[in-house]
């Protein structure tokens, strides 16, 4: 029903962030929407640090941006803030990239002491590139993640349960498929 | 006196930041420091967003930062916070790099509407390194700043005098000899 | 179409942030909103400051809270933040208050470098108590707004236009008549 | 050697927060500081919720912090941020009424959660006062701190540990004995 893009900030190429971000992309596929990757860690790190607007890839991923109804942002915590990695990408898109936008915004992290990251770090980053809409982030503890030898992930039921739900006020407020009906039609 | 690392977060190769840090480094060293610069501009890209710790140039600032006594942290303002090129330097330091130094947080943008972003965005990053002391900081409005031909760079009086106040009480907390001995000495 | 609870934080009795936040009421009733003004000033200082819970005002304000499907937030900056009365009253009110509720922020103050405070300060906070939905907000310079003799007041264009499109975001949110029906019906 | 003005922002008669600040209160004596405790919870509310700058307290208060070579503050999280209580004193002091001030925060509260509180609220708002120094501050678990039947205040061992060293850090930076003569003498 909405276009999202999916943006994982996390510099791991083992990144728990990332395989959150894509478990959720099923969870909002599966409401009808259509979910674009992005992991930021895939952009050339050049074109990223030396504000090099022009570079192909980065035009894409500014076009992709543009053209999206939702946007998901995902970082790992570190030094009690958003990643450098993301910023870079943020600090190259136009100042108010996000207008019109819904955007959910998702932290990992060690330690619950660093759940305010979201709401005093990134949210106004994120409210100063205009989006219609900020819904409500989740923080979510890196114990709590687990990945087995398939690479399925599996998520601590307190995690699940928090994450299902802002992922599902992000879903509404796009105008996905109610949970009931979702769940009806399997 | 004391070894200061002067670091400049700006992704633009004629960056106004940067010429404002050089500018400073100079006051500093008449005031008997040891200033040494570092443009994080100049550091590898893939290094820096690829978390890649082993890499020489990022052990060389590594080590550049447990040597200093005084750390300058200067950074245009993007997206109402510090620039990702920046961040992307201090994600790789690790927790507290900062513990027992002095740091003086200095920002550029082009609008007074920016000028919170170093006491909400920047200082809570550099608090959480443990550093001992946090020096008032200063914001420039990148119009302060000029650049001539011969690249000599010139600031509107107000501007001039806020950062020579900054940067002479960075230095004193620092142990810096006294402005009133430079004024005598010349 | 829905209740709105506009809440005056300043502590000045001829406060421009209170005559502000009156003169968007009107706006937002003509919008076809039943619009409830809480003016904080007006409530027991003592029962504020320490804590009484139970004290008869304090709960209507609550009742008021817990009653209302959208809520304005309007505070002078004071010191970088949102005024402390404003936040004696956030205090007194349960963690998750604003459950539900869609918020609109606002803030005046007498320079453009307070701006960010809206996004870094009284947002965090407002998020804490977990609105749906917090709509962009509007920073109000004092001397764009004008009181006359007669106790009407008058915006500069540019802050009227601006407090015209919040407001009305606002107000679509809450499921408002359109700003072009509302035009066409006068 | 210094004097210290300690105060409490809590608004609860039986506080955690106020108990903490007069046990630190004895360190900084034992170090040879004057101390002087305010409870913002004794000033009149009326004359703090009304900015009522001539009221005698606030008067009283205000010399105060003027005289004041050191500040404590200290302040229960409530909301992700300071009280509502401490920031009406804090309105009510001039703009620069930290200036040449050293400042040491510090937070009480329920839950890790909320301990960039210090740092991304109250820091900013210390920092808009213009104090020299605002040294590391300290978070510490209500669950930490005990109170006996004789009002005597004992602390987790951690939470001891932290703030004996953010108290000595902020004790030295206002010229305080040494721990190591502390210790020697006894």
């Amino acid at each position: 029903m909405a276009t999202i893009l999916s943006v994982s900030g996390s510099p791991s190429a083992t990144s728990r962030t990332a395989r959150l971000l894509r478990h959720l992309d099923t969870r909002l596929a599966a409401q009808g929407h259509e979910v674009i990757p992005l992991d930021v860690r895939t952009l050339p790190p050049q074109a990223l640090l030396h504000a090099d607007f022009g570079h192909p890839a980065i035009a894409e991923a500014t076009a992709q941006f543009a053209a999206a109804d939702g946007v998901v942002i995902g970082t790992p915590v570190y030094k009690a803030a958003y990643s450098g990695l993301l910023k870079s990408l943020l600090d190259l898109l136009p100042q108010y990239a996000l207008t019109g936008k819904t955007v959910l915004p998702l932290a990992t992290g060690g330690t619950t002491a660093h759940v305010l990251a979201i709401d005093y770090a990134l949210r106004p980053v994120l409210a100063s590139m205009g989006p219609t809409h900020i819904t409500p982030g989740w923080f979510t503890l890196d114990k709590d993640i687990s990945v087995g030898d398939d690479g399925a992930l599996t998520l601590a039921p307190g995690a699940a349960e928090g994450l299902a739900q802002v992922t599902d006020q992000f879903s509404a407020a796009l105008g996905g498929r109610p949970r009931a009906l979702l769940a009806a039609t399997g």
